[in-house]
């Protein structure tokens, strides 16, 4: 398979929309007319709603986003009946032309990468994706079987670097005697394990997951490591604006995805539309994002 | 439910064995007989292999080994016939009187480190295990709902300070402008993090991880962290030694677990019995284990 951020990026370009939909389920999110219909005590009526609701997000959006990011701790806390809706989740992404980025943020010892890169960067299995995000505290050797699924199967990590949430400087801001700040040195490393995973597009698909919420952060980091493909999580729910999100873009405003997850998931509270229209409100607001991020990047 | 650390060092005190047997499980490992038996084509037959598998392990080493640590991305890679198995594996282990230590690593923002909490160190959950291991690079606000549920369940955290593999020190021992190593800044951070949640065996439930290869480290870790539990990692296969081993131990030679995966798994191996007698050989190994990690502790 062709380089992903090749893939990503030309689906980007396809349908000018720069944005990825994150699926963060809750039984919560669905509708109370399904809590009627369903029962939600049973493990197969759990895997039938969330399933359901899943792809109704999906197929509404399918359209007009180029990429799903399943947020895996959401389909983790409903034990196998959530594996079995993320499985079939990626199959129907897939389906309808939108690529998957796992959000697991995975990182261990080789050997456990290793199986970690088997499961969602493989060939075989029932949860292979097009990307991962990891978390590379463990350094080279829990990074390295990541990359090679990236050579030899087309697909992308995004390595976390400086993340979205309020308390993310606590170690990634912490100065090191060389002057570079704990996630400078992170995306150095970043730069170097996606050296050679650069495309036809420019871009590397070892990349790194640069928070909305710090726009001066991200416009310097897009400085460090120009060739690195960002993943922007933290626009809507967690506060970030189409301008704040945009900083860590390319001149060519290109090279990054911005993820929105509650700001679509539950877009009908905000379009004054009912529970039960919250694939259509989805709609409204995906189209929304779309076009405040294309006036934020002047395209 | 009581505190987690009290729990664990008592059950250590009463088998007089502060080792935990890693599940790291690969259908490779299961004997060849089982091949014939099974056809692990079909994911029902995953489960059913799987989980006798992990079952023997547990019969074998239940009135030896005070806990398990199941390595979750050997059961992910299975996809929802491994979450099958790790959900029955919690709950055998229970039944046996072994606390289960889920390494899943997990690391995310506030929201969905609650999702993770739930569902491993959740009250109903199916996956809810005593503990979860845990990264720290987000700070505080990805860990602090952890922490609740070691509060209010009695649960347990063991946050990534010192990793067992060779690439470790990459980021993990960049030196501050401050003086301290990152990897010491993050045991500062698991100090304060765990400071309220010491039991009343004077230690805390909020640990650390930190590998059996680099007994250094973990020697000058225990002096700077002396009330946190250890998780040490790296024992046998990885090349720790129990010399090594013990390093993290308190004065007391108590407040820490030494965790061996492959070296018991495949023990029948080394012991040169038959791969159908894998299970009387990790008893074997669990008692070499455990008499050289007393014998090294002085007890």
């Amino acid at each position: 398979m062709s380089n992903f951020a090749d893939r990503l990026q030309r689906r980007i370009d396809e349908l000018g929309n720069p944005s990825c939909l994150g699926l963060d389920p809750l039984l919560s999110y669905l509708p109370e007319s399904w809590h009627k219909e369903f029962d939600f005590t049973k493990d197969e009526d759990i895997y039938l709603g969330l399933k359901r609701y899943c792809f109704d997000l999906i197929s509404a959006a399918a359209d007009i986003i180029p990429a799903i990011k399943p947020q895996m701790a959401y389909f983790e806390q409903y034990g196998s009946a959530g594996i079995r809706v993320l499985q079939d989740i990626i199959v129907q992404a897939k389906s309808v032309n939108m690529l998957v980025i796992l959000d697991g943020k995975r990182n261990d010892i080789g050997s456990t990468a290793s199986a970690y890169s088997d499961a969602y960067l493989g060939e075989n299995s029932l949860l292979a994706a097009d990307a991962l995000t990891v978390n590379g505290y463990l350094g080279s050797d829990g990074i390295v079987p990541f990359l090679e699924k990236c050579h030899k199967n087309g697909k992308g990590i995004f390595i976390l670097c400086r993340t979205s949430n309020p308390s993310a400087g606590e170690l990634q801001d912490l100065k090191l005697s060389d002057g570079r700040l704990v996630y400078e040195a992170m995306a150095d490393l970043i730069a170097e394990w996606g050296s050679n995973l650069t495309g036809e597009e420019g871009i590397s698909s070892a990349g790194a997951v640069v928070g909305a919420t710090w726009p001066q952060q991200a416009k310097a980091l897009r400085e460090r490591i120009p060739q690195s493909l960002f993943l922007i999580p933290g626009f809507g729910a967690q506060g970030g604006t189409a301008a704040d999100a945009i900083a860590g873009f390319d001149q060519n405003g290109r090279a990054a995805i911005v993820n929105a997850s509650r700001s679509l998931m539950l877009a009908w509270k905000k379009h004054g539309l009912k529970h039960d229209d919250f694939a259509e409100a989805l709609r409204l607001e995906a189209v929304a994002m779309r076009d405040s991020l294309r006036e934020a990047l002047a395209l």
